[in-house]
C-alpha cells in the first residue's frame, strides 16, 4: 500500500514588475507569482530512488501569495496518510469532500483563496494521477468513460442547466471520431492566440515590433490591453490594425475596469477597429451587468471568464446569454474537477471554450483541458491564450509553434516546476530577491 | 500627531460544536470562531494610560480561522504608520486603496478570505472613529452628511442601478424626521426574532420549549433550520407552527443545500406551515437560481445574503427581483463601507434589510447598520436576527430585551471582545482548549 505522505509548500515569485510584462488597466505593476504545492507520496516516481510527487499552484501577482500557501496547508490534513490509489480512484469523492468541508466552505463559499487552495490540490492529485497512469493529464482525461467523467462533477447547483444524464449524454456523443481527433491533435497542435504585443506598459514601437513578430510567428489572432486611457486605445488599436492587416483578429481585454455604461460607450469607440472580442469589460461577477454589456457592443462579442469563481456563476453567465467566449482558468476554480463542470455547461449552451493563459503555469495546465474538449467534449477546436514567458521554469514547458500549441506527451499535467528555479525565486531568500526591496 | 502603529491579531474559537448550538443542513458541528483584530495606536484612550484600539473580526466555524487571520495580518503595511485622524477622516479613500490593490484584488476579488479581511480591517477603523468621535456606530453614521455618506461608497460597478447622486438623494431624503426616529430607536429599540429554537441538532421535546420560551420573551418571530430531511422538516415545523400559534412568524433558512426545482418542491411542502421566508433556498451566487425560486414558492417569500460576497451580487438580486428580504451581514463584505452601499442598494430598490447575526459578535456589530439604516436611510425599522450566545465574550454586549434590540450607547461600535475571553478561548492555547483534542 502506498501513502500520500504529505505536502511542501513554497512562496515562488518572479520580479516581473520590473519590466512590465504583464501590465493591464488593473494591474499596473505585478511580480507574476505562484502559490506552489507539491503532493509527496511513497510510491516509487520515475527516477532511480525518487519517490513520486504530484504538483499544483494558485498564480498570484505577489503580494498574499503567502496567504495562498496558507490556504493550500489548511488542506493537508485531508490528503496526508491516505492510500495514493484510493484517493486517485475517487477524485470526485475527494472534491467533494474539499468543497463540502463546512468551515472552509464558510470561508469562500466557494470562491477566493480558499477555493483557488482547493483547486491547486485538485490540480496536483491530477497531475499525480496522469503520471501513475503514464499519460499525459488530456490523455488521461479522454481515455475515461463518460460515467467516469460525471463522477468527477459537482452536479449540485446545475440541476436547472444541466443534470448528470444529460452531460453522460454529451460525453458519449464526445467518443464519436475521438480517436481521429486525437490523432489530428497530435499532427497539428491546438490553436493558440497571443497576448505579447499588448501590455499597456508597452511602447507604441514596441508594440507595433511584436505585433508584426505575432503575425511572422503563425498567430492568427493577438489580444491588446485596453481601458486605461480611449484616445491611447484608439491610437494604439490603429497601429495594431495597421501592422498585422485584416486577415489576424485583435480581441482586445479591459481587466474589469468599466461599469455597464462605460463599457457599452468605451467598446462603441473601438468598433471601427473589429476587434475580435472584448473581454473582462465589467466586474466578473456582474453577470446581468455582462449581458447588457454584450446587447450593447453588438457585434462585438464578449468574453469573460477568468475571474469567474466557479461553476455556478458560468451557469449564470450562460444562462442569461451575457457571453459569446467563456474563457475558463486552470487555477481559479477547483481544479480539474469543476472546470469539466464548465466544460460540459459550455458544450450544453454551443458556446466556445478559449482558455485564459499565461500567468505562471496557466499555459501548461489549461492546455490539458482544452485538448480535452477538443478530443472528448465539443469536438472543435478552439483557441488557447499565449505568453511566451516564464515557461523556462517548468519541467514539461508548454510549447507553441507555428502559432499552435503542441500537445504534451509525457505523464502528468505539466505542472512541476524546476527545483532550480524554485530555490532561485523564492520569496524572500531566493537569489532573484537577494538585493531587492522586499515588498 | 497620533499614529496607528500596528496590529494584533488573535486566533479565537469556541467549542460549540460539544453542544450543537449552530448546527443547520450545511454545517453539522461547527466551533464558532473570531479572527479577532486589535489595531493600536498612540493616541490616548479612555482608561488612565491606556492607548486607543479599534476592534474588527472575521466569524468563522473553525478551521481556517488562522487562514483568515494572516489574510488580516496582510493588510497591515496598509495602516501601519499611518496619522490617525487623517485616516479616519477618509475611510472611503482607505476602502477603495484595500481593494483595489491589485495584488489583493487578485486573490478574491471581492470574494473569500481577502473580501473579509478588508472587512474586519474597515470595521476596526470604524471602531476607532467612533470611540474617537465619543459615538456609537450607529450615531456616528447617522451624524454625518449625505455627500460624506456617499464618498465612503465604491460607485464603481453600480451605475446601472444606483448612482452617487441617486445615493446622496436617498440620504437627502432620510434626513426628514431623523431627531424623531433616533428618539423612538431609544425609547423603544429595534425588533429581533430568534433563532434559538430552530438548530437541526436540538430534541423535539427542546424545540418545542424554546419555541414557548421566545413567545414568552416577546419575540414576534423566530426562526427554523430546514434542509435535511423533509420528514423532519414537517414534524418540528408543526410543533412549531402548534407552539407559537398563528400570531409569531415562523421563518425558516435552507443554508444553501437545495437546487432549484428541489428548493421549489420542498419549499411547497412546507407552504401549509405559513413560513414568514425562506432563507438561501441554494447557492448565494445563484441569482437567477433564487429569482426562479421566487417565482416558485410564492406566497412563501425568499430572503439571502449572509453569503453573499459584494455589494455587486446584491445589485444582482435587487435587479433580478429574486429576494423579498435582503439579510446583509456585518463581517462577509468590505465592512461598514459597503454595507453603506448594500443598505442604499436596498432602499433604491425598497426590498426591507434583515441582517443576518448571531455567530461571534454578528448581533453586536450588524445592530449599528440596522438602526442607522432606520434613522438615516429607510426610516422603517425591520428586524435582526438575534441568538443568545457568546455575548458574554464581549465588552459590551448587544442587549435584547422584550423582543427588542436597545441601542448601544457607547462609544464604538461595540466590537471589543474581552482580554480575558480571547486568552481564554484562543485557539489552541487558552484554557477552554486544553484537554482537548486540537482540531
Amino acid at each position: 500500500m502506498t501513502k500520500i505522505t504529505g505536502f511542501d509548500t513554497f512562496d515562488v515569485r518572479f520580479p516581473t514588475s520590473r519590466t512590465l510584462d504583464g501590465s493591464d488597466a488593473m494591474n499596473a505593476a505585478p511580480d507574476y507569482s505562484a502559490a506552489y504545492l507539491v503532493i509527496r507520496t511513497d510510491a516509487p516516481g520515475p527516477g532511480t530512488g525518487a519517490e513520486l510527487t504530484g504538483h499544483g499552484y494558485t498564480f498570484t501577482i505577489g503580494r498574499g501569495n503567502d496567504v495562498q500557501l496558507a490556504a493550500i496547508r489548511a488542506l493537508e490534513p485531508f490528503l496526508a496518510g491516505q492510500d495514493l490509489d484510493e484517493t486517485l480512484a475517487d477524485l470526485g469523492g475527494l472534491y467533494r469532500r474539499l468543497v463540502t468541508d463546512s468551515p472552509l466552505h464558510w470561508l469562500g463559499p466557494a470562491c477566493g483563496v480558499i477555493h483557488m487552495a482547493t483547486g491547486a490540490v485538485l490540480n496536483a492529485c491530477w497531475d499525480l494521477a496522469a503520471r501513475r497512469a503514464g499519460k499525459p493529464l488530456w490523455l488521461l482525461l479522454a481515455s475515461m468513460s463518460p460515467d467516469q467523467l460525471a463522477d468527477l462533477v459537482d452536479f449540485r447547483y446545475l440541476a436547472d442547466a444541466l443534470t448528470r444524464d444529460e452531460a453522460v449524454g454529451l460525453l458519449e456523443r464526445g467518443r464519436g471520431g475521438l480517436d481521429e481527433r486525437v490523432a489530428a491533435l497530435r499532427a497539428d497542435g491546438y490553436p493558440a492566440y497571443s497576448t505579447a504585443p499588448g501590455w499597456l506598459g508597452y511602447s507604441d514601437e514596441r508594440l507595433a515590433a511584436l505585433c508584426a513578430e505575432a503575425v511572422a510567428q503563425g498567430f492568427t489572432q493577438i489580444k491588446l490591453k485596453v481601458g486605461a486611457s480611449l484616445a491611447g486605445d484608439v491610437r494604439r488599436l490603429a497601429i495594431a490594425r495597421e501592422t498585422v492587416g485584416e486577415a489576424t483578429g485583435i480581441a482586445i481585454d479591459a481587466n474589469q475596469v468599466w461599469d455597464v455604461p462605460t463599457a457599452i460607450a468605451w467598446v462603441g469607440e473601438l468598433t471601427p477597429f473589429r476587434p475580435a472580442w472584448i473581454e473582462e469589460p465589467t466586474s466578473p461577477d456582474d453577470i446581468l451587468g455582462t449581458a447588457a454589456i454584450r446587447r450593447g457592443v453588438r457585434p462585438v462579442r464578449v468574453a469573460s471568464g477568468e475571474h469567474v469563481a466557479n461553476r455556478v456563476m458560468f451557469k449564470q453567465l450562460l444562462q442569461a446569454g451575457a457571453i459569446d467566449v467563456m474563457q475558463i482558468d486552470a487555477c481559479r476554480v477547483a481544479g480539474v474537477n469543476e472546470n469539466i463542470a464548465n466544460l460540459l455547461l459550455a458544450a450544453k449552451f454551443g458556446v466556445p471554450v478559449c482558455p485564459h493563459a499565461g500567468g505562471v503555469g496557466l499555459c501548461e495546465l489549461v492546455q490539458h483541458l482544452s485538448m480535452f474538449d477538443y478530443v472528448a467534449v465539443s469536438g472543435t477546436p478552439r483557441m488557447i491564450e499565449w505568453i511566451d514567458h516564464l515557461h523556462e521554469h517548468f519541467a514539461v514547458p508548454a510549447v507553441v509553434s507555428g502559432g499552435r500549441y503542441r500537445p504534451p506527451e509525457a505523464p502528468g499535467a505539466s505542472t512541476a516546476m524546476l527545483p532550480g528555479s524554485v530555490a532561485e525565486y523564492s520569496y524572500p531568500s531566493g537569489a532573484a530577491w537577494q538585493g531587492s526591496g522586499v515588498r
